[in-house]
């Protein structure tokens, strides 16, 4: 795409991503022991918000096939009434490009970043995404999001002539 | 242990687990697209139930170490007031030794599992469980469960003369 603006996707981490939602993972965060000393727990590690109009949660499990980078960007989400765990159970890398709530961002406005592949992320409600970019292989991930009435998923074009994410 | 009682542990599946819970996998369940046909997802594969008493879900992840089988079952736990999931993120299999809810199980009234590493398993509330049982490796696990107010986790030991489970 001759014209598209380029993205480079960044390392996850907590506070390049707090604008945007949670990051799910140990480092950095205190434990406390559990199971008699057999396992250390972290709690609270996302801010599940999914009460808005009647909503409860909702466990899926995804299959994704995998794309390869440049990956250019089709559409942005958001999710209105929720927030939206996407936790990796295959520890392939994956692409998380987001835009803070509000009016629809322009690529210039979208920020990417690569999970290691046992990071997860936690959308904040109303937070811009892409669908999630699978890559080097086949994904499965855990999510964990709201389900209940009223619409909870806004799409949108990407104003602009296009935008590539590249690692 | 002499005199110990040993439980043999069975595949899990969740025909066999139905009475403790849901297994969390896509085998068997029906998926719809997504992400512009680039996934599937499998919905509701397991039921939050944490409501009781002003609870709201909490997500935590565990870090574990691994026993050695034959392994010689040390208490057992259950949360009376919400549901607990235990996803596995480093693809070891793990033990999962189950009794109903009501009257501590004695030795012979208790289940064991083994999960292949990529099945999720939730504990209804109120099952009697024992703390989980990485194998193989240290693992990592998200945990979906209940926040709130109140006593969410009784304690028993096993009554008899201990219970072992091989694989």
């Amino acid at each position: 795409m001759a014209d598209a603006l380029i993205i480079k996707a960044r390392p996850l981490t907590a506070a390049a991503f707090a604008a945007y939602g949670d990051v799910l993972e140990t480092r950095g965060r205190a434990s406390e022991p559990m199971n008699q000393g057999w396992a250390n727990r972290f709690r609270d590690v996302a801010d599940v918000d999914v009460a808005d109009n009647d909503g409860r949660v909702g466990i899926s499990l995804v299959h994704s096939r995998a794309d390869t980078t440049p990956v250019q960007l089709r559409l942005l989400e958001r999710h209105p009434l929720g927030s939206q765990i996407f936790m990796p159970l295959s520890a392939h890398p994956f692409l998380v490009v987001v835009g803070v709530p509000g009016d629809v961002p322009s690529g210039d406005q979208l920020e990417a970043f690569i999970s290691d592949g046992r990071q997860g992320v936690n959308y904040h409600k109303g937070v811009w995404h892409h669908p999630m970019i699978a890559l080097e292989g086949a994904s499965d991930f855990l999510i964990v999001d709201r389900s209940g009435p009223g619409n909870n998923c806004d799409e949108s074009d990407i104003p602009g002539s296009g935008v590539e994410v590249c690692v």
